[in-house]
């Protein structure tokens, strides 16, 4: 790589095709990240716009329909019945993960395409019948792992491939937070595996060290081990307030870490035989990153500014969809993280190593 | 801790009592760490002064002797016979790991001091037989975990004891270097069982984050699960070219890994329920250190100069046996990493987690 591009050229959309027209998208679920998040990030994409909410009561709907001067505020009831389909032509899915699948059986069947927020379900069989449902339908299934449309982890990919760091060999990851300091209420669907999945902090945190280190390795995980614990109050329902993973990448050691009661902090490091990338902090959506590069006795820190990622990712789907083109990361892409979820907790229970 | 004094005393020597005197020598094991590292130290070492080498062959021994100008060089079987023993005080141990064990007994013997290489001995027999050597006479044997007295290290301890990061909950921890590019001879003894132990990446290296998180947490392993690979040229008698574990500190759970046969480098971060701090590069002896405090939103990192281990190490070393005083590490200490370093490799040969 070229060490001027890699300046100038840090933060292109390399990814970008071009499209015209408007993505006019249905947000599914109203919690904080779909209002804090997603549509402030949508109402900044050139090529998309939100013209229609759901939620589970139509009061709210309606209230968020009304301030943002949107075609319609439905409830899920109504949205998989089809009403006001004429006003969206794409689905984002940002409910509890185990409400997934009905929102985006009911999008396939009205050929709407979906970005689904990860985990893809509660667990690998529902997962499972969301890809089927989009198989020889004329729409597309995308799982919204907003690490790939990051600059900083695009570039780290990039400087694996060249073989900057040789042979990657290592990985150590990490993500936590403090989810009951974020959101004071231990009724919180996060916290209850009848929505959640299995637990909560690796379906919800975990994913990402585990996805993102798929995407940079461009390798799948093969077998894990796992061990978790669960202590605090609050977390007596879910068996990983804090969960420890050895993720085996098809000859690659992965040592990854997550936890919902934890300081809230991230990194991905990759270590080859040759250099070292660390990306820190990392996954979460409102810091500045380093990318720090070492090799021989050198070592450069690489300061970008806070990501936007749910811009990023919202105008790569409308960009892909737009143009008709394949999305990533799939469906089939997203259920082998479930089955690795599935593998994980499986781990953890029985002590031994699992295949995935 | 007063911010004032974190930047005025980082570097001091807390531990210090001051001594008077100069503490005498014989250097066992002549290898590159012996006349590179350790006797360059001891000389810049204002209370140690190396007055006796001992190697494989009388040639050596009698040439580093000359060189030095020292009282004598002599072979293992001299000193094990007592031939000099009046010519030093202490004896620093840095031969095969295998072979630490005749020589600290003589030493035990002769009531001289020792201060003996990381892992103590090749298995857990022989280092608690060289503990029993030491209990009932009136010299002491320190192992020398040369992290305990750099001051990075010593200022990360103290920040986790004084609660910056809250309750600590998860470490990551690695240490790495290309052996056969550093010492290109696949016949070395670090590659043989018979001499280093039941392998290499842990005995040697992994040994540094296990044995620094015990004493930045102040707590001991009591469980491990790992998992080993070995499939490069020259690695062929040993289990472990690259190596991962998951080492339960009583409740806290540390992800470490090591390899002989990667990029060198090494970190060591411990994550809690408020704050983080990440040493890195760490462990090795030859760079600066950076020490990165998180806490709340706010990072500070902290920029040391390259550290002088050994030069600190051998100065503890005579300020404590010059006073008479209890040294720490001890072998006790050491005994615990030298039976975690077998549940490590138990439990990788079995996939089970082995208690400790």
């Amino acid at each position: 790589m070229d060490i001027e591009s890699y300046f100038d050229d840090f933060e292109d959309r390399d990814w970008q095709r071009g499209a015209e027209g408007t993505l006019r998208l249905a947000m599914v679920g109203l919690g904080w990240w779909t209002t804090d998040r997603a549509m402030p990030a949508v109402a900044e994409t050139e090529h998309c716009e939100t013209t229609v909410v759901v939620s589970g009561t139509k009061e709210k709907a309606e209230g968020v329909a009304e301030e943002e001067e949107l075609a319609a505020g439905i409830t899920y009831e109504e949205f998989q019945n089809g009403e006001a389909s004429d006003a969206y032509d794409a689905v984002y899915i940002c409910t509890p993960n185990a409400t997934h699948l009905e929102n985006a059986l009911a999008a396939a069947e009205m050929g709407k395409d979906v970005l689904c927020e990860k985990p893809m379900e509660g667990d690998v069989e529902r997962a499972e019948e969301m890809v089927e449902a989009f198989e020889g339908v004329d729409v597309q299934l995308m799982v919204a792992y907003r690490m790939h449309t990051e600059p900083s982890v695009r570039r780290m990919k990039e400087l694996v491939e060249e073989g900057f760091i040789g042979e990657p060999l290592a990985v150590h990851g990490h993500m936590s937070q403090s989810l009951l300091e974020m959101i004071p209420n231990p009724d919180q669907w996060r916290l209850n595996p009848e929505l959640a999945g299995r637990g909560t902090s690796v379906t919800d945190l975990g994913i990402y060290p585990i996805n993102t280190t798929r995407f940079v390795l461009d390798t799948d995980p093969v077998s894990v081990t796992a061990q978790m614990v669960s202590e605090a109050e609050g977390f007596e329902d879910v068996p990983d307030e804090r969960a420890t993973m050895t993720i085996d990448y098809d000859g690659v050691t992965a040592s990854i870490s997550a936890s919902q009661n934890m300081y809230s902090t991230g990194h991905l490091k990759i270590i080859g035989s040759e250099g070292e990338l660390t990306l820190e902090p990392c996954f979460g959506n409102r810091t500045a990153r380093t990318l720090e590069l070492r090799r021989n006795n050198i070592e450069t820190t690489t300061v970008t500014p806070q990501p936007n990622q749910m811009l990023e990712e919202f105008a790569y789907f409308a960009d892909r969809v737009l143009n008709d083109d394949p999305v990533h990361p799939d469906g089939e892409h997203g259920l082998h993280d479930m089955r690795t979820l599935e593998a994980v907790y499986d781990a953890a229970e029985t002590g031994e190593r699992q295949d995935i």
